[in-house]
């Protein structure tokens, strides 16, 4: 059975594009008929409503999206932020897109010690089986302050069950540099933190070219992608920043190998939301809303096209 | 209104101790009266068992401790890894605790970028008002790695609601210092932290003599949670480590005032699995394990009694 990324590098090879929808739904952004399709269920309260409504989005949005991409990313504090009712919507929302034959990416940036990090491995980390855990992700974002000794329960249910985990390594954000530009004897901290997570990877490739430990690099940092993407050969990427975060297909191209690999990029807002810009907004407007979620995709497809080789 | 602390220090004046009780449940440590309990609801799955027996358990610790601790501190991880069955019973015990006088630190280690993390906090924090947010926490314990621009959605939700955060500092696992210690021009990273969260609280306690802005800085490290306190006037400890770690009453003694306030001082398993150790284990064994639980929270209480200015 092959590992994490062996598995995600077929999908990508069968979809032939390395483009990441993320999941991000707000209530106040979405299209009305999602909104109105959850009034029709009379929900108890103002939080199973807003979660009803995310599950109108979200299953009609992997619907358009699963014959295009390999993978989805549900970002975990949106469906949280409506408490149970919210997180059960997540829960069914993974499931959906792994039926749907996505390999799910789930969001959350875990991150604790010893037993803690275990039961957050343990419930996230389904990897090939997706009833292996309660929520059946194929891979986990993880954050990694607390230190190396905190990843290693991750590392181990990962390598068990064929999942993978994403290393928050450098991020997208404008001031993700504080702390994680910190550099001593010129080693930033997030260079310190990207050895340490490709010798995990390489550690357990089992001679596979990529090992299930992958890293998160921001698209708006292209010069650290390009040092991280040699420093890491063994690293699955997953580059958030793209698109609406201000981030371009040539600022991520440095994350790919020569045949197209290695690499995810993730799109949420400018697809989850496309019906409410240009030009899709005239075109679709919140009625059409799927069509436009569609198009948003196929554009971002062919904008990474023309700038990383095709898988 | 008084901000997070001031709430937090009158609860910690009424109770007499600075003990914090983490709610940590293990499903192979649990009393057999919980399992027992959670198996006659004959639940659908073997996750919603987990939970059942989670809410038994949880429920009849929260009534033990409530009359002798200002705090709990639910830890999420727990609950999450039995999926949507255990969030909502996290829900449930998170309102039991308010219900019953507790404040309530949810340890959930969120962090996440922009509106992302305006999520979580916004879910999380509910303040003094319980209906305010899904989760009906009073605080919530944050990952400051992606950057201070990320706190600043937590700060100002904490702010508006009087709720408070706990930003990880220096935590007390044994690899926490390969990331946290590094030091540039002599400053560990923890350092740094340490006083941005300090800038953060000092100008949000509005003239109180704490503000909400908290830290997490581990009863392993007795040095660093000196220099901490000493750099960090304004800001409330949450201190774990203590017992089952190997933190002693004295390694934690150097976080609090002269009139033991600043700090909460947290133990989990030495409390909630105290029916399955010495003494307790003979003297009430499973079936009265809530008289260990007393006794075990009693027993911590004494010891931080000996050595920190009773409150």
């Amino acid at each position: 059975m092959s590992n994490y990324a062996t598995r995600l590098h077929a999908a990508v090879h069968a979809k032939r594009t390395p483009a990441l929808v993320g999941i991000d739904p707000r209530f106040d952004k979405l299209p009305r008929p999602c909104v109105e399709a959850a009034e029709k269920q009379d929900p108890p309260d103002r939080w199973s409503l807003v979660a009803a409504a995310f599950e109108a989005f979200a299953f009609d949005l992997i619907d358009v999206v699963a014959p295009l991409v390999p993978a989805v990313k549900p970002q975990a504090a949106f469906f949280e932020e409506c408490g149970p009712a919210g997180t059960a919507v997540l829960g069914r929302v993974i499931r959906r897109a792994r039926e749907r034959g996505l390999i799910v990416i789930c969001d959350a940036k875990r991150g604790d010690i010893g037993s803690t990090a275990e039961a957050y491995a343990r419930g996230y980390l389904a990897g090939v089986d997706p009833a292996a855990a309660a929520w059946a992700a194929d891979a986990l974002t993880v954050n990694p302050f607390l230190g190396p000794d905190t990843l290693e329960p991750f590392v181990t249910v990962a390598v068990e069950r064929k999942a993978g985990i994403y290393v928050l390594v450098r991020t997208s954000n404008p001031g993700a540099g504080r702390f994680q530009d910190r550099a001593v004897d010129a080693v930033p901290l997030y260079r310190d933190i990207g050895t340490f997570v490709e010798d995990l990877s390489n550690r357990h490739r089992d001679e596979e070219p990529f090992g299930p430990i992958g890293a998160v690099v921001g698209a708006t940092c292209p010069e650290e992608l390009a040092e991280l993407r040699a420093a890491m050969p063994h690293v699955p990427f997953l580059v958030p920043g793209y698109g609406s975060q201000g981030g371009s297909a040539a600022d991520v191209a440095a994350a790919f190998t020569a045949d197209g690999l290695g690499a995810l990029v993730n799109s949420s807002r400018n697809i989850n939301f496309a019906h409410s810009r240009d030009p899709y907004r005239d075109q679709f407007g919140d009625a059409r809303w799927q069509e436009a979620v569609e198009a948003a995709t196929l554009e971002m497809i062919s904008d990474l096209a023309a700038v990383v080789p095709v898988p």
